[in-house]
């Protein structure tokens, strides 16, 4: 935890332990940073896995190998490595990643796709074997370890720790979902976010776990932007042990599979949320909400456009009503839009509506909601019925400190 | 010229007169700053006129205006207004352009059409009839200013004027073109940059002025990127008076085409990089040199998504030779690319070749490449023989103090 505590942070919450999931956290020494960088999480025969990973055409070997993996739906255990994302890596970083899946599955005598292992870190450099090697041996038989401790370790840039707690009754059982994520920089969407994993007892066929992942996916991860750069490691992997003893859910029409599904959207969203709290240098939270689009879609591009756009999110900074470069976002976004029908406001204050200024508009509200930490965009295109909701942070001093010096 | 001098500034030139060219400043006094502010070019009889302007949706009324009066070919005046864009202020601004293109018509007794307005500044304010009417009033009856005053008056952020000179012959007469332009934020490709403005003594047609322009557009201003916003009053016109006494240039086939051609892209890139050399904030400037792509169109396509990326923006404002960004940007940009061929390098030494870091790599010459002002990123994609270069600059903390308190 390098830097000053981001001002958007939130506590840590209370996890409850979950059945067939152990985590454990060593040091493998990946950096010379003298904190446990290597993370372990055991899981209980019969677990359930589903994923999204990073678009990016040069991901890791730990994202070809996952996505992999996934295919036979199971999983026994998770690595990640902190300090290192092995990315760009060729055979020798694969190498290392395999020796990783090969010395967990020899341990717990499993086939090794069932172990899945993410790295963040520094690009370029290959994951050293050696290290790897004595940190899983450690993590191995360490004494577990609390939700706060492995968030904690899967961190590098993080300035916090990250985590989400959620229950849900299903088929009359309880069930709880816990979930931990990093990421502060390099976080765009498609697929946003980082690395996030998200456990539960819940019981739940692979195939209906990936369906209901992706789909909160889509209205989460895939809607904060921080500095609309692409990780090639980005990974969200979920995992149900099924030990909380409800009947395996397998579609839409098994019982309690609506407040399954409710719960991890409302995880995902509220990991990618922490996520843009930690964004790098951010001191406020912006939430656009587009309305009026031609479709969705359109409405999520339309808001990234504006999330991403350097000149409003140092406005915000600024705590500047520049209501102009949000017109200048909307314009530029490249999809369907009228600038005689196009309404903007910030924090429920229309600045204009229309394609005009707002007649007698009086900044004095808008001024002062820009002064609070977290802030609110609204657009309406008038020309439809498309709506989404994208988050962001605001771009700062504090980003240039962060990323003009991060490998020194 | 509010800011620090760009330490990447080019001292302006010596530009001839233009047979047919008559500038002259004024004050319509938009904003409170005590300095020339509209700027008035008068053109002779005869004139041909070419545009290419910004593609963003919400564009200005001047720029609704200048597309619509291009189509007759003609030009007799430009004016530009420098402190208030006028972009997204409705039938308001637009009657504001109207006003001012009556008032120049009626003085030079000419079609309306062939006066030009530029208005660049603050969004969502409507420019202001009264202080237009006073300051074209005052621009008609002034003494001819040089290049350099006109050159200062268009800017706004600009830290130092900017103008290019260049001599051709064509069909044995030697013909001059002289040109300014300002811009320095909000830039971006599709159509780049600003308001930049072209004048030549050569005669051309209005046809082949548009076809050379366009061409030369496509490989200056569309691949240059400061911050990749995209301005709503983003516009280049070129004028050619046809005083040199040439025949006029119809097409490729005309005596003397060619060097004309080149004459223009030659300033076209000039202007475009001078752009970049005042981004805001600017310490660096960046040539990012794709080859092995796909197509031009996808080489382009690639070198904007790393001259794009605040990642690689901020390493390289940080003189830290973060390669791995690199390969991040390459992978985020949605074109063919194969990270087993991947080579990237800066100032002509490879850091990576063919998806590997290079064995016994030394980072000590990109160090010292680095820390120069004159930076070039290297990256062959090693799938197909497209190739494009992009410019763009550093992204420091001048950028943020800058864009965080611009209206204030």
């Amino acid at each position: 935890m390098p830097q000053t505590v981001s001002p958007l942070a939130r506590p840590f919450p209370a996890i409850p332990p979950i059945a067939g999931v152990t985590l454990r956290v060593a040091r493998a020494g990946y950096k010379d940073w003298g904190r446990c960088d290597l993370t372990y999480v055991e899981l209980a025969q019969g677990t359930s896995v589903a994923g999204v990973f990073t678009r990016n055409v040069c991901c890791s070997s730990e994202v070809e190998l996952g996505r992999t993996n996934l295919a036979q739906g199971q999983a026994r255990a998770l690595v990640v490595n902190a300090g290192n994302s092995n990315a760009f890596t060729g055979y020798r970083g694969r190498e290392a990643v395999e020796a990783i899946m090969d010395q967990v599955a020899a341990h717990l005598d499993c086939a090794r796709e069932q172990v899945f292992v993410s790295s963040t870190g520094v690009i370029g450099v290959p994951l050293p074997k050696d290290k790897a090697k004595t940190g899983v041996s450690a993590a191995l038989t360490e004494q577990p370890c609390s939700w706060e401790d492995a968030a904690n370790t899967i961190g590098t840039t993080d300035t916090f720790a990250k985590g989400v707690a959620a229950r849900a009754v299903v088929g009359g059982k309880p069930v709880t979902l816990g979930a931990i994520i990093k990421g502060s920089g390099m976080i765009a969407p498609d697929m946003a976010t980082m690395l996030g994993f998200i456990f539960t007892d819940c019981a739940v066929e692979p195939a209906f776990l990936q369906d209901v992942l992706s789909a909160a996916n889509r209205d989460t991860f895939s809607c904060i932007t921080v500095d609309s750069d692409t990780s090639t490691s980005d990974t969200v992997l979920a995992f149900a042990t099924g030990k909380a003893g409800n009947v395996p859910l397998t579609g839409f029409d098994s019982a309690g599979a609506d407040a399954f599904a409710a719960a991890l959207h409302d995880v995902c969203r509220q990991l990618a949320h922490l996520v843009v709290r930690d964004g790098e240098g951010a001191r406020k939270f912006i939430s656009v909400y587009v309305t009026g689009a031609s479709s969705d879609h359109s409405a999520r591009k339309v808001g990234l456009a504006i999330a991403n756009s350097p000149l409003v999110k140092t406005a915000i900074a600024g705590e500047d009503a520049n209501w102009g470069r949000v017109v200048m976002a909307v314009g530029k976004a490249g999809e369907p839009a009228d600038r005689d029908t196009l309404s903007i406001g910030f924090g429920g204050t229309w600045c204009a509506r229309n394609g005009l200024p707002v007649a007698g508009y009086d900044e004095g509200p808008v001024s002062a909601h820009l002064k609070g930490q977290e802030i609110t965009i609204d657009v309406d295109l008038g020309i439809g019925n498309g709506r989404a909701t994208v988050w962001t942070c605001d771009l700062t001093h504090g980003y240039i400190s962060i990323n003009a010096d991060y490998r020194s």
